[in-house]
């Protein structure tokens, strides 16, 4: 038999420790001595036991034995990590791994805790694997995908799954058990809602009719403050048919959650209090509250509106200072309406040493290096145009940050974790491919600023909304707003400002004339949200079987063709593609 | 305005009790006073409160106010349910009613506890409502789900949904926190399962390629065994198209659990624990362990794989008592393969008064009296055939206990729960359009009784399964099993048993030949076990948003038309059905 990886039961009825201390060893004793239940298997103490062994055929985990226990007869059940000289065994499972001494006439054991076999039962073998179960095996993408079950056994995999059920509960228990959430789940098979081209369709028994599958809840949590249940959350499972963008998933998670009577204040003290409870305690504790920007602040300082807060480098705005050179595009560029000046000070980022250009004055050049704070060697990056020239110095921004990282110039601290909300969104924003349209910046359904309400009817395009994004260490992980609760409003909104169809959210309009209470809510992104604790390179990574990114179950080969019979009771048939194109 | 149904959030800054008894108001006039946060609404000081009211714009709940709160400040929100004379609002939330005072010049309260408003804000008003929000109008099952949002303001709504809420909080705390569970979420967008005629299917944006949604997690939930996840739980959305099925729903909810090196008691005990310990404690506490009967049992005493204990009435065989009688039919019913005759005893059951047969001997008529217990006045029913005869009497048992209920007759107690394993199935069945064939009583990947093992290479058909069942009051709640962790042992079984294609789960196959732990798990039905526990007469009553038995949202109008430029990007068409039939 080949024990190159074998998956086998080891169970022992004595244990032995060898210390290489031998005065440690004699203090050790005396140690508890757990019953031993004879006549083969048998789960330990169903009843009275809890923890990772109870009800199974384990007296302990792999990762649990230390010296106290010397002299007791344990049973442990595991993987075979390596077999030395069939002599040792180690022994694998979720929580590490042990070390077994095979009986031999001879042989001097070291380690600090061994376990002397009794007997081994071997429960299964097994096949070459593909890749060894060792951390520093390093496999391609597509290969653990497909042996999906052989890569979470890795060391990091089960790390992250068991952080992110941990979390997960601990979330649970602040909703429900701290603040009287309910947790209600809402139907994933629902109507397609207005514009949603990322929606995948379910074909029903009935001809032509499709259920949707919803990006979000956002609907369902609304109507359940109309229907009085005060305080919901959902740990929600979301699907959205983006095609192939990179680290996004079909289906995914959201930590949703909806309240009544409530301000944007409560939804975001509840939010901080929820994450501050939650948090890891390997990960230090959090600091609540989080910092608050302006949607206008983050834009400005940041040119951007889910800002990397970890390090500083903001945007400078040095119009005033250039205003007055005689460089022609500079000047052309403020001329326009919105247009300004703006740099960025790379820090150790000149590579070679250039000077200014002499066009400009020795005072313009005194006055721009103190309001950038520019040093020797620092690099200076500065657009001229109108305002969107701020995102693409906020891009650049992050692209020097991580060249300078490449380089070993250390600027954000890797086990920092910088919470921020932006506040204070517009409304409304115009149209990419219409730009005299508005569209909702995030939904239809969030409410205007009080002070902003009237401009609704006025000058919609100047509304700010209670809308409010929770940023992590650059990455949009959540985004939350109070909700339009009088339907009058919402109608207004839908149909005069975003000209839709509000026939197609009728029960929701009716919904909201049934008495609906002022609510606010939020989702937060769970798959982000863990994967940047972990510090993981990808949101695959803190999923347990996701899709590669062109949406493929690379294990199961999904999606896969079906029988032109089997679509017969959903009515539909395929369209397969032609040289010409699509068939008709 | 209208008052008979608005909604409304009404602070008070002052609250006054009043006491029928004069006494108890003077002893209680000491009381704690809650600090009031002056310049308009505040939610309540978010970081110290917790509870219901925390983070909200209210102090404390509609339900909460009792004599100890004389003299408080309070801020209620709420919707008005009842105006009294424009004297008095009876402000309702999902916790209670509490009778608030509008200040008069003159007026003599009455009541143990009201609140003196001095403040009320009207947040929405309301249209006239469909139906009204009191416990005592009877509205049809169809309004009910057309305003489902108004539908669940009521108290029994209310109830049903909270208590399913901390039912499953309580089962997470046991699997999490005491047994050490790792909550894992698996994919809904799957492949198609091999003969998954009822799974819905979803296309992808590939030409002829589709998801599946699956019917249960069970293939990831072996995976994550493989994967040496050890101990895996999920509150799991499952989908099952069964077109008009009565009291089914697409989309339905799992208590869905697997662990490793574990058998069939272990997995039992875990069920058991985990049921008394999330037990609403309204409904006394559970006496673990549950009783156990074997399919054979089950089938010989009750007629049915699901037998509802909490009444007797057991079927008897009564083949010997009239095996010498001289009745042809029953000489010749007995005279079959496998025929018998069975009795049932009806206690109170005979409207008319007859006599038996003649054609009885005297000691024939003693000895069926004796082995049925029968007394005057009861109802002995018989059947004589072939083994299948039995289900017909266990079903006209579960009818006769619901006619004699109907008159009158208590034989259930309504309050009881009675829970029931049953274990020791049969690991095939003869396929019923096909009985040469064999097919999965459960499913295929149920591991034989160890001592039924051999029997798989020469008798399948006489194979008992380590499958149990998880019956409550006659309702099969749950059904888990030991799966088969042999690789060539699961080939054995698809390809040569059950005769399929085995390609289409070489995943899993692979997946054991990896070294896969020996390991089982159970699905609990959620939707049942909560409908039982209330006492909801369909499980639409313990859902938020259920369909309605033709698979429709009749509050939205889902499944939907959909327009054939959407399908585009998905490569499918709609066959229209013509006047001859499905159009090709």
């Amino acid at each position: 038999m080949k024990f190159t990886v074998i998956s086998c039961c080891c169970v022992i009825t004595r244990l032995i420790l060898f210390h290489s201390c031998i005065d440690i060893c004699r203090t050790l004793s005396l140690v508890l001595v757990i019953s031993w239940v004879s006549g083969g298997f048998r789960y330990f103490n169903s009843v009275l036991m809890s923890g990772p062994s109870s009800l199974s055929l384990r007296s302990h985990t792999c990762g649990e034995l230390r010296s106290h226990h010397l002299g007791d007869k344990v049973t442990l059940c595991g993987w075979v990590q390596y077999l030395r000289q069939d002599l040792f065994i180690i022994l694998r499972d979720f929580s590490g791994l042990t070390q077994i001494l095979i009986p031999q006439e001879e042989g001097m054991p070291t380690g600090e805790i061994e376990v002397l076999a009794e007997d081994v039962e071997v429960f299964n073998v097994c096949r070459q694997l593909p890749f060894e179960i060792k951390d520093f095996i390093r496999k391609s993408e597509s290969l653990r995908m497909q042996y999906r079950y052989l890569d979470l056994r890795s060391s990091q995999m089960q790390k992250n799954l068991r952080l992110r059920s941990k979390l997960v509960m601990k979330m649970r228990e602040y909703l429900c058990n701290v603040h009287g959430f309910v947790d209600v789940e809402t139907p994933t098979l629902f109507k397609r809602t207005p514009g949603g081209a990322k929606e995948f369709v379910v074909p029903s028994r009935e001809p032509g009719r499709f259920y949707s599958l919803p990006q979000s809840p956002q609907q369902f949590k609304q109507l359940l403050m109309v229907a009085g249940i005060d305080r919901y959350f959902q740990i929600a499972r979301c699907y959205r048919d983006e095609g192939s963008k990179p680290d996004r998933q079909p289906e995914f998670t959201q930590v949703d959650m909806e309240m009544s009577f409530v301000d944007q204040a409560g939804i975001m003290s509840l939010v901080e209090g929820l994450l501050q409870y939650a948090w890891p305690a390997e990960n230090g504790s959090l600091k609540v509250p989080f910092q608050t920007m302006t949607y206008e602040e983050a834009m400005r300082d940041y040119g951007v509106d889910k800002p990397d807060t970890r390090f500083s480098m903001k945007l400078v705005d040095i119009s005033e200072v250039l205003l007055s050179s005689e460089i022609e595009f500079l000047q052309s560029a403020v001329s326009q309406p919105g247009g300004s000046i703006q740099a960025l000070n790379v820090p150790r980022g000149a590579v070679r040493k250039e000077t200014f250009p002499v066009l400009l004055s020795v005072s313009a050049t005194e006055e721009l290096l103190k309001r950038t704070g520019a040093k020797p060697g620092d690099l200076l990056l500065i657009t001229a145009g109108p305002l969107h020239t701020r995102p693409l110095l906020g891009s650049l921004r992050l692209q020097c940050a991580q060249l300078l990282e490449s380089c070993g110039i250390s600027l954000r601290n890797p086990s920092a974790f910088h919470f921020l909300w932006v506040v204070d969104f517009p409304l409304f924003l115009p149209k990419e491919d219409e730009p005299g349209q508005l569209e909702s910046a995030h939904h239809p359904f969030t409410a205007p600023l009080p002070e902003d309400k009237q401009l609704l009817y006025t000058e919609p395009h100047k509304v700010r909304g209670q809308h409010f994004d929770l940023i992590l260490n650059g990455c949009e992980i959540g985004g939350g707003s109070i909700r339009i609760h009088k339907a009058s409003e919402q109608l207004h909104v839908l149909k005069n400002i975003l000209k839709e169809d509000p026939s197609l959210l009728s029960h929701l309009l009716e919904a909201l004339d049934s008495g609906a209470p002022p609510h606010g809510g939020i989702a937060l992104g769970l798959d982000r949200l863990v994967s940047i604790i972990v510090r993981a390179s990808s949101i695959r990574d803190v999923i347990a079987f996701p899709k590669s990114f062109r949406g493929h179950d690379l294990m199961s080969r999904a999606p896969d063709l079906v029988s032109d019979e089997e679509l017969k009771s959903y009515h539909i048939s395929v369209r397969w593609p032609t040289e010409e194109g699509e068939m008709k």
